[in-house]
């Protein structure tokens, strides 16, 4: 499946500024870049950009003095080729096997307190089949006691808050989920990405368990399908896969953001739920 | 039914200090104190007592010195005739018709947020019969979600954090299920009390919802019956009605409750859950 | 000092609504309401009113039903003659000499979590002259560790949150200086009030601390003159003193409020933290 | 300077059991490790070892079952070579010139909710000299508003909650101190050590901050010698850097910890906080 993807972010810079961004598609073996363009207005703005080894987060770094608007213009075209399977054969890693790497992603983080739900995540889940069905469980309740809406969380709101004010947004979504996964042993990260069908479109949050060897993608939100999932970023939570990270004196004039199946390829809403979406782009 | 009841406190007083109790059971047209003593030692310990009109609380204030323990005895036998009815007659009042002294119990209290559980209270017993089935709807909902556990929660604790840690005391049951009243708009307080049937004896924390124009005891914890409760103080929530506030320098170093039915009176359980009990010593 | 003040609310009203209002200034020896006036529009529209005894507060209980905008139109004219003393005379009472009513202003409340502020209050403040110039010290430290900034606070934000945050509205300097001055032993109120010089104009919050055997005004904000305050509500915090509350369905659509010192006096801007105000309008 | 350290830890396990500890000293250019033992008791437990390549964090995986108590004896000799200057060389680094492998740790987490402390750390800290000397200006700030005090927090306590508790233990002095850093833009982290010096023996948690390009140790605590002290773990902050992690069923029954300057070298104080201190080990 072929994406076309991208975005144009503004800023009314008014002092001297760095920008970090982490916009760019991941580049995988199941997620290619066909072609990619990136044009940083005023011409002449300094950039640096880098990919972190261990996430395959790619960063770019911008810096922006007073005067003219800032402005980023991206766009690529990604081919997708997922890796889909019957969700009964993606079984849970008990923390005796997992691998070193995977370990981190049972800590706590700085949005996703899953060391203040051990007994609740017990308590509603312990009944529920192990593996992606377990997991899936999570999701369907975080979708039942979350309400999508705008306003209802801010940069600051923990998965506990959330889970409190049964309000949020994307990111909120991923976060409780990622927090009840860990609760219960199963190592969970944040993921950002662009999504084809989002209504309105905007960047996407969703989250990744690591079950079977093997790191699969979730939505609670079931707002996007997953199998046209692009991925950008990958952290622990939000704090580790922000789109755009601002030190210095600028303010956001201008997003927008695009995502689309190429071909007109129906997007198959079933995916969202019923089939396991392992991206196998995943460091490690 | 007469219960005999009682306590004995002691401080370790290290430095001038104020110590103000609220132990002695409230006096009221369905409570009432048959015989009653207080001692307090060391003797010519300087005292005050007064009863609050709004709550009918009684508040012993003692000014101790350093040197010898300071030890205070209480006993009481009381006569209850509680006022118990088929739970399916009390029903709810909207806040359009609810009498202007039960409006302050709509609001939200140090440890009782229910400004923050709006949303989850709604999604969780919107579906409840109205009335006293709700108010035990939440009871149970509570009952089933937090696991009574000694040292899980302090004294700063509230209703969202019991919701979270999932385990708690008696107060935290009390808050946790006050705070869900209120968020559906329905007038609760927190009571503490002295319970027969506890085991270990110490005192008890329960509350009371607004319905159909008189205060109902409920208990989320299950651990006594609620037509043998000794109502001692009421309050917005355990703030309000401190057994024990200590100002000045002096250590707990002693303490035992009892409270038990005079002539073996059994205690029937299925009161705790099946019918609706007021005690209508409530002011007002 | 006579002043002129009042209010136009609005509510586009959606569904059967319940809005309870408290916006008209308590009346006492000190507080002389001159002249009132309060329309409720339509016409016909449903209202209740009562002041409570222990408090002063007045409420207005409105049933309104979907259709034509709620409209409340209020005006007074109001004398003020409040008590002004040399702040070096008003004392600190301990918690052994405190009358009984004043007790409970030592309690934590929802928004003022003093129990959470005891070591922090000692550490900050115990150096301190005790009396008037302890909380006027509170005040000042308030003042310049938080920043008058609209929006960067909530209904639900507490002084605890105010303290982290650095910034926030008139009630959240209010509360957080109740909360000090409570972790102290220095019973202390929220008050909400009309406030003559605000710019722009609208409600006020401030608070009053009990020394010396009486209530002493105190506005951490610096934003309008002590003297020249009309009282309307007084609570433990902004959950007991709140304009309005809306049970039901309806959205605020206009407010507007005014406060003028009649007869273009002066207000002077020094009686804001030099002197010691008592209005002696409080009950108890 | 040579330190001989060691550890003997004990749990009793009552089911199948993983024990995850990061105890062993780190292996750097100025940190060697000349010896080393560890036994783990019973004869023939299941264990694995691995080093995280960017972190240089040691890993120990036990496998236990029910049975015999599992014992941990750790010890090594350690010889420490650290970098030492006069802080006043030591400066800040803009976030537009920080390496990429630093800007992690300007990010928040778990413990450190800097994200919360911007316009605190900007009032209290804007007029601090940048550099090494304004994070000793946070150490102080911190050493000065908390109290060491065994139970006053636990597993979750973070550093806001520090902040308003006003005290804590080692953790919490360095959560806090790494939260300010990063809300001032000074990418910081944590660390675990064992510390020569410390009454009474345990392990021991710091901070480092990125500056001048090197990382730098900082202890609030001032309860040990900088020079002296053996690097164990770093990461974000305590869940990042726990000494054991348990998933099963075991208790803790044992915990003896030690290290001590060989040849009764003197510790010097004075390096506590006059001198800048790099342990050059740091990876990256």
């Amino acid at each position: 499946m072929k994406i076309q993807l991208g975005c144009d972010l503004g800023y009314q810079v008014n002092g001297p500024t760095t920008v970090i961004l982490n916009i760019q598609p991941a580049s995988t073996p199941r997620q290619r870049i066909l072609r990619e363009s990136l044009t940083v207005t005023p011409e002449g703005t300094r950039t640096e950009s880098w990919t972190v080894p261990e996430t395959g987060n790619r960063y770019l770094r911008i810096h922006a003095e007073p005067g003219a608007e800032l402005l980023i213009h991206h766009e690529a075209e990604v081919e997708l080729d997922p890796h889909v399977v019957d969700p009964a054969e993606v079984t849970e890693v008990p923390p005796s096997e997992l691998p070193p790497e995977a370990l981190p992603h049972l800590w706590p983080s700085r949005y996703c307190e899953s060391d203040r739900l051990q007994r609740l995540a017990r308590r509603e889940f312990c009944d529920a089949p192990p593996g992606h069905a377990r997991v899936t469980a999570i999701c369907n309740w975080v979708n039942e006691r979350v309400t999508y809406l705008r306003g209802a969380s801010g940069p600051t709101t923990t998965a506990t808050e959330t889970l409190l004010s049964g309000a949020g947004v994307c990111r909120d979504f991923a976060h409780l989920s990622v927090a009840l996964c860990r609760a219960l042993g199963i190592p969970a990260r944040f993921v950002s990405a662009h999504a084809p069908g989002l209504v309105p479109p905007d960047f996407h949050a969703v989250f990744e368990a690591f079950l079977g060897g093997k790191w699969w993608l979730f939505d609670a939100t079931r707002q996007a399908p997953l199998d046209a999932l692009v991925r950008i970023g990958q952290g622990r939570d939000a704090a580790e896969a922000a789109f755009a990270e601002i030190h210095g004196n600028a303010m956001p004039s201008r997003m927008e953001v695009w995502a689309k199946v190429k071909d007109g390829l129906d997007v198959q809403k079933d995916v969202r739920t019923t089939q396991a979406v392992a991206d196998v782009a995943e460091a490690p």
